[in-house]
């Protein structure tokens, strides 16, 4: 593999976390059958990555319901609701602005009968300051009861920190 | 390679295709940066793919600015205000849909200084029709100037259709 392609989500693919995600998709898609319940996703850092490892399973139609991409602080305000003041005061990768990102996707989805989960973190390799160094993840959750969040320190490249964040994300719904 | 991978796009990412992607992104980049747009997505079966694709280029966030995933109908419609009635009229995978989809993100977005794209089309391995079969795509742009759209018939499995929609729609900006 040439090394110019070394730092993207495609080679970490290819890795062992590519069986990772396919067994933790599977199993996420049978409880959120179960369960009744339609996944919404809202992402910063990850830009999509969620969403499109949840559609690539056939049937998805069942229990993914819709994504939000807010990659700019505006989009996180138009999108979801996120208050400019919160992002302006926490930063975009903060609990406070990835619990609101899980909140706004909830409840702007319809609320009812959905399971909303947020990323906004720093996946280098600019970006990284040393309070908030690049790896640092917050994953968002928020469904009919609870909104919760959670900080990761992940290591690696770009495409390895997202991939990583995409599967700790999807793991921590099989943990609510 | 497992077989159980075949029909899935990572399987996709490793073949030719993955290259014709980074170069396609390379030569978006440069073009969106020299006229001070920022990229907007509306996917509906790729699910996100193009949103994920544009963000694992580093700094992207100088030219990709949101991406709704509307993948049920009530998403297209609560995100991008595709009326219900043009749903049911024409079908979610239409020109009409698709060229609503655009607009709609266009317009959501703030609209000046941005180009939308969207994409609605049958994916496979289900879905398809005499009508629209499995690899009906249909992609949609709009701008300050324009709402265009186009209507692909792709062929292969559910992932490299998706892979190949992305591809199509990413190629259209540049053909603008």
């Amino acid at each position: 593999m040439p090394n110019s392609r070394k730092n993207t989500g495609t080679s970490v693919l290819e890795s062992n976390l590519k069986s990772d995600l396919e067994n933790l998709l599977k199993e996420l898609s049978n409880l959120l059958i179960k369960k009744d319940l339609m996944l919404v996703t809202a992402e910063s850092c990850t830009g999509g990555l969620i969403a499109a490892s949840c559609t690539e399973i056939p049937g998805s139609s069942q229990w993914f319901d819709r994504g939000y991409v807010t990659y700019t602080n505006q989009a996180k305000h138009d999108m979801l609701d996120v208050p400019m003041e919160l992002i302006e005061q926490h930063g975009a990768v903060s609990k406070e602005v990835v619990e609101a990102m899980a909140l706004g996707a909830f409840q702007k989805s319809g609320g009812k009968k959905r399971i909303a989960i947020s990323v906004s973190g720093i996946a280098g390799p600019d970006g990284g300051t040393p309070e908030k160094p690049v790896g640092t993840v917050w994953l968002g959750y928020a469904d009919e009861h609870v909104v919760e969040s959670k900080l990761l320190k992940l290591e690696g490249e770009r495409g390895e920190i997202r991939y990583k964040a995409v599967i700790q994300s999807l793991k921590g719904v099989l943990n609510l």
